[in-house]
């Protein structure tokens, strides 16, 4: 156990104690297994109240497996899916989408984890040649894997770029909640109001012990998905449990507490090290993520207390992530730390 | 929410409070994710304190991904899998085993769930005929689904019919610990000392409130599941949760108690049911489950109040199952209201 | 290489010579690879004077292929095909649908290889339940496996059951020629006018050097089939010389010819080897094959001559396949091979 | 039909007379079907003869089987086969290898079509991150999708690569007789010789009607084979004909005139069009075919009598191919062409 909090991943925090006490409150008697409860009726009433009424939803027990079932539900084997070459789908997930949709990942390097109507417009070809993989869907990450930010403007021409060529937009939301707090707007402005079809919609990344949902705006796609689930092993029999821990999270603002607080922790992080004229901040920081070069021999020393990721080798860059329970005392001392092994 | 307990599933149960009470504990601080926490590594430990050092044990969200998982990592696509017709991955799993590993299953009716080395011996053929699928793969469910227990000689037997064909055993353990308990044994000797290979052990249906793991006594066989696991989508990032649940079950008697309770409310429920002439108990009662012919007109009046499945449309036989927070007195609530609908 | 013709299947006899010549035809100069080329054209127009023009119709290479790719096109991993037992897809495909589609297959018992309506009908349960593979295909073999035949009527019923509940009709044709000529109605008569969905046309085991045809008269179905074929591994570059094949084939009467042979042929050896009383056919004969039950000793006496395939073990069962090159003479024979082992 | 040959694609020439002539042959009575005839024995006795005898050989339909099938001998789904982006089966094979094999595909760019153990290096990365398709296979292709050759010393070097770092190393040999004929060594100095554990041979690109051939210079990756090509759908049932071509193919020098033929027309139409001033060749012509850029607004002229594919659209690079039928004089009317609409 680290002693200190770590910068590492906002999956190192634990559970939020207000969405313990909501899976107590759910631990009450019998309950009718696999969703068909009144906690997963109110989880999915609450998740209507932000995105309206015209969806369907979901829940599913890891980020992998919203994507990749959310994924399978518009994409055949023969399709292929756009996405930004450090997509989480294409990088961490070990394959699975390949694995379980057969399909082929066409993948875009950026700068910054976003796709852009140019990157994207490169790459619908091949449109009824069957010796290649028919593109079928783009899939951006909200924010990005880079801690970026995708501006409603962005979401849509993307959309309209995708419809106007018969494909659909998927988006990985796995932290879409740092991504609304960061806006300032409600989820639906930069969902369902511009264009998404499907969507990852992350919990564990932010206070949740476990439990994603995928959302289906365009409900056709959605029809089958019961059966996408349990067949994708991962359809949870105590379900209200996954259920009680949404509607704590989602139907006050709990959400955005905590992801209001590790992206106001991530910009004191920011501000803090990069005080050091050593280490450089390399992306914009739109969400709970700092990426920054840090003189490569300080690093191991660094990771000792605090631990936390190397992103790229080469360039010796590192992530940073804050939590929703990164305090600003950590921070303090992770610079003072960093003060101390790299003397200003 | 139902105001009786009902007898439909022991997954309609809640958490146990000792197994919430870990979760709470394990909730402190932050923690390495993906498996990487000390919480893991003690409960790695634990079962090894019950199945012996010589294990690999993986943790994954439920009892289909334990299945499904387990056996891929024994099975290609071009082998089958030889099971009981009323097996859960043949009956309930939405073709999982068929999707994610590419295999046929092999199913043969049996009057109680159980396979023997007879009717095993008959689906033993085809062997390098490359038009068949190759048998490579026997699959019991201890307890079976029909509530029976096999012997551990009968286990045996059917391990070394396997091992003498080149063939692997698996073992459905879903409800393992109402075997244990109903046998009076330690888990070792049912399992690895009798041959089985791969092993899903349950944790959900007796008590935890998310948790299965997937044990290799074979350990060749394991040696590449986490990139099955993590591919198979079933990679839990604050895998400490889970890993906590299954320490408070294990370490202590916890499993033993809530499962032998569960299994002496079903013997209970047998009892006092079967003193209705109007109902027949269809199969032993062996662990949690008891199975019943009960007059089709008074199903439909006794689920309003206490749900429960019916198993066949056709004969009228139902399934009742006994969980660990089943009481005595939801029995007799539940045997007065059979004798009410049902007058002697 | 056999001296005598064999009995064993209908794919062990060769090229027909006038597919040959059609072959060496073709072989003119250069054409268009994988099926832009004006052979293949004219193959399909051919189709269409038989089937009628709405239809879509693509050439792949082996039965397997027409088989597992045409339901590919009509069924997801989550849904269950509906099969006889005894269907090839099921029985000689090395679990080929299971891997290319995910689905799982419904095997129903039969006397005589052929499902009806009643049997089927048990099986349409499950619908909408989400834990159980989704009945989506019904698949019936034209011959069946077993040498019978379906009635378009028949059929028909089978088709309108399908479409009742929302599910399809696929029929495996790899012989249909033999179908329609003993039916001596087109191939329209009972496939297209009785409401089969998608066929897979035979074409090897009546003449041709390779090729088998995967049809759509639900063209929906087929809109995304040359990619299916493609991914699927089965679209030929050098494709003019299988369309030319179906055309020799189907333009004038040789399939027709053969299949009209090859029938007769197994008539005149039923004929023939019933006239011993120690054989007994125990299939109707309407079709080019023949099921007897032959003494068990006799079995590898006669199968050094005329090789042959034993159906059960169990039984003592045999099946002896006509070709279209098979002669009274080698029936003869081999029925004088009969009476010298089984003297009457 | 083009009344001139064109430059398109080998697949556009059709079958070599002699094999035409082979299939003849061994069209005479019955053989056994799936392989089990003695011209398939013989085939797998010539390929010995060039490839020594510690093989294992099985035919298949196309080249994107042989690719597909024979990987999927070697890798799991979790797996992930280094190869150049331009290579087959990553362009051109609509995602068989995602969907048969469920593996990644990491793809390096190239200027030439050739993987170089530097490129490959830098792709050595993740193994043991239980969260990334681990590296298993590399995919060469000999001669590339450019045209272009390895010698023995680069494919030993990849191979020394990937054994250390227990990879295997696939070849895409669908024009490997052009390399072979190019090299002027025998196909064994560059294959078995120097580490290549699975090969893809080529026929139906150089005289064939249809055949390719998966080889095994690693008998155990090759020993489940027979069930993988029957559940790829790629058992051929009148295997014979496929056989009886190789044995033409291969027995003699057929393989090598041809090749060697369309080797040096290549060179000759290289010579022949690059004497126009307009046109650069891009690629070294090493075998059959020719890169070249040649002015946007004549392509379509060019294409009008002889078609042939552009490679590029952005660099107006076309790809230009000689088969074994190719002459002089086709070259020398292309090249007449040429300077038509291109006048010096």
């Amino acid at each position: 156990m680290t002693t200190f909090k770590s910068f590492a991943s906002d999956n190192y925090a634990g559970i939020h104690p207000e969405i313990l006490q909501a899976i107590e409150r759910a631990n009450v008697g019998h309950a009718r297994s696999y969703g068909s409860d009144p906690y997963t009726d109110a989880a999915i009433l609450t998740f209507k109240k932000h995105f309206g009424d015209d969806i369907d939803v979901f829940f599913v027990f890891n980020g992998t497996a919203a994507n990749v079932l959310g994924m399978k539900a518009i994409a055949q084997s023969y399709h292929a899916v756009i996405c930004a070459a450090t997509a989480h789908m294409n990088v961490d997930e070990c394959g699975a989408p390949e694995q379980f949709i057969g399909c082929k990942l066409i993948t875009i390097p950026t700068p910054d984890g976003k796709l852009t109507v140019d990157l994207i417009k490169r790459k619908l070809i091949d449109f009824g040649d069957q010796h290649r993989s028919q593109p079928k869907v783009i899939s951006i990450t909200q924010v990005t894997e880079l801690g970026t930010l995708y501006t409603p403007e962005e979401i849509k021409a993307i959309a309209d770029l995708a419809h106007a060529h018969g494909l659909l937009l998927h988006m990985d939301g796995s932290r879409i909640t740092n991504a609304a707090a960061s806006l300032g707007i409600p989820f639906k402005q930069f969902t369902a109001d511009v264009g998404v079809d499907v969507l990852s919609f992350g919990g564990t990344k932010n206070g949740l012990l476990i439990g994603e949902a995928v959302i289906f705006f365009n409900r056709d796609a959605g029809a089958d998905f019961p059966y996408i689930r349990k067949q994708g092993m991962q359809l949870g029999s105590k379900m209200r449990f996954i259920s009680a821990q949404f509607e704590a999270y989602l139907s006050g603002d709990l959400w955005l507490r905590n992801a209001g607080h590790a992206n106001r922790m991530a910009k004191y992080l920011a501000e803090k090290i990069s005080a050091n004229p050593h280490i450089t901040i390399t992306q914009k920081v739109e969400s709970n993520a700092v990426f920054a070069v840090i003189p490569r021999e300080v690093i191991p020393l660094l990771q000792e207390k605090f631990f936390f990721y190397v992103w790229s080798e080469e360039t010796s860059e590192v992530r940073l992530m804050a939590s929703f329970d990164t305090t600003e005392e950590d921070i303090d001392r992770f610079a003072d730390e960093i003060n101390r092994v790299l003397p200003v």
